[in-house]
C-alpha cells in the first residue's frame, strides 16, 4: 500500500496523535495543516449518536434515529437486498448527523445462546453471515458512509471480554469463525476494521499481528483501517506494529507511548507510517462524502417495517393464523403487546423516532375484531385465555437479559411466563405465541401451542409488523439464523462457556451450531433454516454442473398454496467421507425468491470451490479432497428436498513421510510402497508377505506390523526384516528433492 | 532410591544388555555373573505362555491356562475381593509356567465405545478402575507374580496407537487418564508399570519423563520398574534417561544406542544405574518366590464361572426371568449359546482348559423343559422363536470385531442379528436376549426384548454361568462399568476419536463416559452402575460425618425381596457450583453386599479430601472448593436413593493479581479492594461509586468497568480516575511479597 501524500509532512509527534482519538467519538485530525477529524458513532441497527460531552459511565441518551430489527432479526430474513437498503438508510442518518463511519456492523459467530451481545449478530453460520454482513456494507458505503465491520475476532462472550483469551484451533478459526469477516473485506472493502477486546490464543486482538496484518490485509487485501474496539488497547506501541492503525477513545498515554517506542526503536517508524496514512485516508473518504442530507423518517420507518415482518420466523402453526377477520374476541396477554422489546442494552442502544405497538396495530388491522388485553401474566389473564377461542400471548425476555457487557445464565424465558403459558395447556381455544427476544430462548410450550412466531428485537415497527403477519395482510418469510435448541446442555459449549475468567477454549472446534447438532444427532426444537409461511412451496429439477472444483447448482421452485409469500432455498453441501471429521452438511448458498400463488421461478446458485474445501491444518490451507460430494437445496437444514450426489477430481495433498511414519503410511506411498512391499514381504520366510497380501488372517498382527513406524521395524530382533534395505528406503525418501509427491 | 549392591560390578555393556530383552519374552540376566533372567507373559484375564521360539508374526497358540472373563466382565461385578482372587490364581498358574512377571491389568480408560482393546480395559471410571486394578495387583503380588500394570498412559484406541500423539490437557490427564494408575501404585505397588506406545502430548510415552519419573516415581512414590510395551522403544537412550528401564523385547539396536548415549554425554550413567538397579531388583523379587506350584484346574474353572456370574449384568427383566423350571418348550436361537464369544483377540487370547456351553448348561439346569436350538439367525429360526411362549436368542459381536490392533468402526451388532431381532417384535411369548460382547453395543431391540443380560465375554466358563444366571440358580448382581449409550453420534468423543493418524485431541476433557452424557442431559440405553437382580433393595439411613474437608457416609441396605443376591451401593459426590466446569457428580465410593431375602446390613464407606477434590490447572494441584456438596448413594449414576448436602471449609487458592487482571478481580481482593473501591468512587463525581454499588442501575457499563483490566483504567481519557493512586495500588500489590493471599 502506498502511503497518503501528506504523510512526509506530519511530525512523528502528529502521526502518533493523529493514530489515537481526540475525544470519546471523534478522530484528532492534524490541527497544524487544517485537517480536522471525522466523527465516528455506534449503531449496527441505528445511528447511536452521543454528544461529545455525554458522560460515558452514565447513561445519557443519544439524539433519536430509526430503530431497525437488531441482527438476530435482520439474519432472518436471509435478505441481502433488505440488508442493503437498510445499509443506505443508516447511512443518510449518519451523513445527515456529520457521522462519517457506522461502528458496525457485528459479524461474529453465536457459539453460545447465552452470549450477551448474540442480539447484535447476524448467525451461528459464516456463509449467511458473511453475505448479509457484505450487503449491509456495500448499503452503507455505496452511499458515502464507512462501516466499520466488528468485532475481529473470536469475541463470542461478555464475559471476560477484555482479559479472556479465546483458545481456538486455526481450523475451527478458518472455517467458523473468520470466513464471515473474510467474506465482507473480500466482497465489500469496509473503510474500517474493529479489533475486539479479547485475545485470541493469548495474544490481545489489539495486538495480533497474524490477525490484523497476516490474515486480514496480506491474505483477504483488505485496505482499509483498523480501529480498535473502545478501550481495547493493551499496549499502544504494540498494537502499531501489529497493523492497528487506530486507537479509540482518546487515552491519557497513547501518543506518548508510540513516541517513547519509536524513539526506543521497539516501533518501527515505517509501521507508524502506515497506520498514519491510513488515518488520513479515511479522512479523505469521509470528507469527500460529507454533505447534506435529509433523513425521510416516515420512510424509514416503513422500511424498519418491512425489516421487521421480514425478519420474524413463524416457527409453528396448526392453523391459528393468520386470524380471521371476524369471529370470537380474542384475548391478548403480556405488556410485550404495548411495550415491546424491540433492541437490546449497551452501545448498540437507540432513541427512536417513534414506538409502533402491536395491540393497537392489531386493532386497527382486524376492526371488526374485539380484542381484550390483559398486561399482566396473572389469574385474571389465565382465566380469560383459558375461556377464550382466540389467544395471543406476547412473551419474551426481559430488558435486562441481553445487553451488551454481560452474558446471560439461563437459556429460559422468565419462569412466570412460563408458568403462565403452562396454565394455557388446558384451554378451550387456539393460543398463538409471540417471542420477543434477541437470541435463542427454549420454548417449552411448543407442544402445546397452536402458533409460535419469533419476533426476535423487531425494531421500533415490531408492533405494526408482527400485526401485520398475524393478521394475514403479509405472509411471514423469515428463517432461523440459529438453531433453537430444547436444552441448555445441549448447546456446543455447554461446559466450555464462558470459560474460567482468563480463558475460554473452544473445544467443540468447527462444529457449532447445526453443525454441531446434526453430527451429534442431537434434538433440536427449530433447526437452523426453519420458517414457515401461509403457504407452500415444491422444489424441483435440480441439475448441478460441476467444472473442476466448483459447481453451479438450478433447481425450481413454485408457490404451490394460495399466499404470495418469499421462500428462502438454502444450499448444503455434504462430504460424505472425508480424511478429517466434517459436518454433517454446510450452507454454501441461498436465495430468497417471492412468488405469487401458482407461480414458479428457476433459480441458479454457484458453488466456489471454497464451498467444498476444508481447511486441513496439515496443508495449511484449503483442501478440496477427490470423491463424492451431495448438494442439497432444501427449506431447512432438516428439510432437504431436492439433491444430488456430484464427483470432484479433489486437490493434491502434499506428503510428509518421515522415519517414523507408519509402515502403512510408506507402504501406501506411491513411489517407495512397492519396493517396500517387496522388502518386507520376503520376512520370516514370506509368512511377512502371505500376511501382507491376506490382512484378514489376523487382523490383529496385520495391524501391529502396518501401524509400527517404518525406522522401528528396523530395530526389531524377533523378525528378519532386511534393515539395510529399509534405511535404504527411508533414507532416498527424505532426501529433501523426493517430498513432493503425495502419501497417505 | 538406593541402587542394587550389584549395580558396582556390572559394566556399562552389561547394564544396557540387561536394560533390553534377551528374545521374546525373557529378561537378558547378567550371565557373567550368573544372574539369569526371569520370564513374562502376557495374560490380565488368562496366562498367555507362549514358547520362545513361537513365530511372533503368526498365530501360533499358547499352552492352555484358565480363561477369565475380559476385564469389562470383571469390572462389572464391582467387586474388588473377586478381583483379588482371580489374581491369586493367574499367580498361581505363571508360577507353575515359570512366568515371574504377568502383563496386566489394563487400566485404561473407556473414552470411546469403539477402542478396539475396551474388553480388556475395566471402565469408564477412575475410582472404579483404580479399585479394582490394585485388588487384581495385590492378588497376584500376594501370590508371589509380579504385576504390569498398563498401558501408561493415554493409550484409548488402537488406531495408529505406535505414532499418534493424545493430546490431552492435564486437567483431564489428572482426573480421569492418570487416576487409576495412580490408585494401583499408591495402593498396591505393582512390581512393574508397561508404557504405552502412544505419544502423550507430542511425548512418546516411552520417552516421557514427566510421566514415568515426575509424575509416577515422584509424586505417586512407584519403587517397581517401568517396562516398555512390546516394540514401544523409539529412541531406547532417551527412554533411560525418562525413566523407562526395561525395553521389551530384544532389539537390535538398543544396548549399542544405550552405550553410544553414555559415551557421548547424552545419557546419565546415573539413569542408567537407577535402570539396571531396577531390573536387577525385579530379577530377584521374582527369583524369590519362585518355586512349584500345581494348578487346579477344577477349582479355577469354578473360580471363572464365578467370576462370570459377578460379571454379567441384567439389562432389563419384565418377568421373563428366572426361567421357571417347569413350562413350554423353549427356542434358543444364535450359534453362540454353543460356541461363545468368550475373551477378545490380541496379545491377551488365552487357550482355555476348557470351554463350558450355555445350550448343554440350560438343558442340565432346565430337566424338565424342552429346549428347541437354531444355531442360525434364519427364516426357520425366526418362525420357532415367534410362537414359542419362550425364546432366548444368543447375540453378540463377531469374534473378528474386538481385538488388540484395530478399533470398531460401528457400535452396533451385526446387522443379520439386528433384523433378526426385529422381526420378533411381533411374537407370541417372551424374548430374552443375552449379548456376548467386550464392549457397549446398541441394542435396538431394548424397546421390545423382555430381558437383557449382558454376559460381556465371559471367559471359559461363560456357558454355564450364563444358565446359572437364566434358570434362577443365581441371581445376576452385575452393574455397568460403562454406559450403554442409544447412538454412537451421542458418545463424548465422537468427531474426535480415532483422530488424524498423527493427533487425537481429547476435546471432551474431563467429560467422559457418564460424566459425559449426565452433564449434557443426554438420554442412554442403560446407564452407568444399573444393574438388576431378582430381587430388590431399599436404602435407608444415610448419615454423613464431616471431618476437614473428607466426609464417611453410613447408610442401610435391605433385601426387600424373595431371592438371596449382592447389591452394589454407589457413591456418588455432586459439587453444585464450582469455578470451574464438573460433572454433575462422580464416583468416589461403592460397595457390594451380599443379602438374603429380608437382610439389612449397615455399610460405611470413607470419602477422602480427593473425593471432594478437582484439579485446578492454576493452582497445579488438586483443589476442594469451600461450599456445598451433595453425598449421594444409590443403585445407578441415575438411580440415587439417599443423599446428604454437607458444608466442607475448602481450602485457599492462591491469587494471581496482575496489572492486567480485571478491576472486578482486583476489588475482590481483601486486601486491596476496598482502598480501590474508595479511590474508583471518586471519579465522574462520584458517578462511578454510584454505579458501583447499585450495578442494576446500569448492568452493562457496571460490567465494562469491573471488567476492565485495572491498569487499562489509568490510561482512560474521558473519565477522571486517579491514575497515580490506581498505579499505588498496583505496584504495592505486585511486589512479590504481597502476592500470597488469595484473590478472585
Amino acid at each position: 500500500m502506498s502511503l497518503h501524500p501528506l504523510i512526509t509532512e506530519l511530525t512523528d509527534a502528529e502521526k502518533a496523535a493523529l493514530c489515537t482519538g481526540a475525544g470519546f467519538w471523534d478522530l484528532a485530525g492534524v490541527p497544524r495543516l487544517g485537517i480536522e477529524g471525522i466523527s465516528v458513532a455506534d449503531g449496527p441497527h441505528g445511528l447511536r449518536r452521543q454528544d461529545e460531552d455525554a458522560d460515558h459511565l452514565g447513561t445519557t441518551d443519544s439524539r433519536p434515529a430509526t430503530c431497525f430489527p437488531t441482527a438476530s432479526g435482520l439474519a432472518s430474513s436471509f435478505d441481502p437486498e433488505l440488508l442493503a437498503r437498510i445499509g443506505g438508510a443508516l447511512a443518510i442518518e449518519a451523513r445527515a448527523a456529520g457521522v462519517g463511519v457506522l461502528l458496525g456492523p457485528g459479524v461474529n459467530m453465536k457459539r453460545s445462546p447465552l452470549c450477551g451481545r448474540n442480539f447484535e449478530y447476524f448467525s451461528e453460520d459464516p456463509h449467511l453471515t458473511g453475505e448479509l454482513g457484505a450487503a449491509m456494507v456495500r448499503g452503507l458505503q455505496d452511499n458515502g458512509i464507512g462501516a466499520s465491520l466488528k468485532h475481529f475476532a473470536a469475541n463470542n462472550q461478555e464475559h471476560s471480554r477484555m482479559t479472556v483469551s479465546a483458545e481456538v484451533d486455526e481450523r475451527a478459526l478458518r472455517e467458523i469463525y473468520l470466513p464471515a469477516f473474510e467474506t465482507v473485506v473480500r466482497k465489500a472493502q469496509p473503510w474500517t476494521v474493529m479489533c475486539s477486546y479479547n485475545r485470541l490464543n493469548g495474544t490481545y486482538a489489539a495486538e495480533h499481528r497474524w490477525l490484523l496484518t497476516e490474515v486480514l490485509r496480506e491474505e483477504w487485501g483488505f485496505q482499509g483501517l483498523v480501529v480498535s474496539d473502545w478501550f481495547a488497547v493493551n499496549d499502544r506501541a504494540a498494537g502499531v506494529s501489529a497493523g492497528l492503525d487506530l486507537e479509540m477513545p482518546a487515552s491519557s498515554d497513547g501518543p506518548a507511548r508510540v513516541l517513547a517506542a519509536l524513539e526506543s526503536g521497539e516501533l518501527d517508524r515505517a509501521d507508524l507510517d502506515l497506520a498514519a496514512s491510513r488515518v488520513l485516508t479515511l479522512i479523505d473518504r469521509a470528507r469527500a462524502s460529507e454533505g447534506p442530507a435529509v433523513v425521510d423518517t416516515d420512510a424509514h420507518h416503513e422500511l424498519a417495517r418491512e425489516a421487521a415482518r421480514r425478519s420474524a420466523v413463524l416457527l409453528q402453526n396448526a392453523g391459528a393464523l393468520p386470524l380471521a377477520g371476524i369471529g370470537a374476541p380474542i384475548v391478548v396477554c403480556g405488556a410485550f403487546a404495548v411495550t415491546p422489546r424491540y433492541q437490546g442494552a449497551g452501545s448498540s442502544r437507540v432513541v427512536p423516532t417513534r414506538l409502533d405497538n402491536a395491540l393497537d396495530a392489531l386493532r386497527a388491522a382486524l376492526p371488526d375484531r374485539t380484542i381484550e388485553y390483559f398486561a399482566d401474566y396473572d389469574l385474571a389473564a389465565a382465566t380469560a385465555a383459558a375461556d377464550a377461542a382466540e389467544v395471543i400471548v406476547f412473551a419474551g425476555l426481559p430488558d435486562s437479559a441481553e445487553s451488551e457487557g454481560y452474558d446471560r445464565s439461563v437459556i429460559d424465558l422468565p419462569a412466570d411466563q412460563v408458568e403462565f403459558l403452562d396454565t394455557l395447556r388446558q384451554r378451550r381455544g387456539r393460543l398463538t405465541v409471540v417471542v420477543q427476544a434477541g437470541a435463542a430462548v427454549t420454548l417449552p410450550f411448543a407442544d402445546h401451542a397452536d402458533a409460535i412466531l419469533l419476533a426476535w428485537l423487531g425494531g421500533q415497527a415490531a408492533g405494526t409488523a408482527v400485526a401485520d403477519l398475524l393478521s394475514g395482510a403479509h405472509s411471514p418469510t423469515g428463517k432461523l439464523a440459529e438453531t433453537i435448541p430444547l436444552d441448555l446442555r445441549h448447546t456446543p459449549a455447554y461446559t466450555a462457556f464462558p470459560g474460567d475468567g482468563t480463558t475460554v477454549e473452544y473445544r467443540e472446534g468447527i462444529f457449532i451450531g447445526y453443525r454441531w447438532y446434526e453430527t451429534r444427532g442431537l434434538p433440536v426444537a427449530f433447526p437452523f433454516g426453519h420458517g414457515l409461511t401461509y403457504t407452500t412451496f415444491a422444489y424441483s429439477d435440480l441439475e448441478v454442473a460441476v467444472e473442476g472444483n466448483s459447481a453451479t447448482a438450478g433447481f425450481t421452485i413454485t408457490n404451490t398454496g394460495e399466499y404470495p409469500a418469499a421462500e428462502v432455498a438454502q444450499i448444503y453441501i455434504a462430504d460424505p467421507e472425508s480424511d478429517l471429521a466434517r459436518p454433517v452438511h454446510e450452507l454454501k448458498g441461498f436465495a430468497r425468491v417471492e412468488l405469487g400463488p401458482g407461480e414458479s421461478r428457476r433459480l441458479r446458485v454457484e458453488l466456489d470451490r471454497r464451498a467444498f474445501a476444508y481447511w486441513h491444518p496439515r496443508k495449511g490451507s484449503w483442501h478440496v479432497e477427490a470423491g463424492e460430494f451431495v448438494v442439497q437445496v432444501g427449506a431447512s437444514s432438516t428439510d432437504i428436498r431436492v439433491s444430488q450426489t456430484i464427483q470432484l477430481d479433489g486437490e493434491p495433498l502434499p506428503g510428509r513421510l518421515t522415519p517414523t511414519s507408519s509402515t502403512g503410511a510408506w507402504l501406501a506411498d506411491p513411489v517407495h510402497g512397492p519396493t517396500l512391499r517387496e522388502i518386507l514381504g520376503r520376512a520370516s520366510g514370506g509368512l511377512a508377505g502371505v500376511l501382507l497380501d491376506n490382512p484378514e488372517l489376523d487382523f490383529g498382527r496385520y495391524s501391529m506390523l502396518v501401524g509400527t513406524p517404518l525406522n522401528r521395524l528396523c530395530r526389531i530382533d524377533a523378525v528378519d526384516f532386511d534393515v539395510d534395505a529399509i534405511n535404504d528406503i527411508i533414507t532416498t525418501a527424505t532426501a529433501p528433492a523426493s517430498q513432493a509427491h503425495a502419501a497417505g
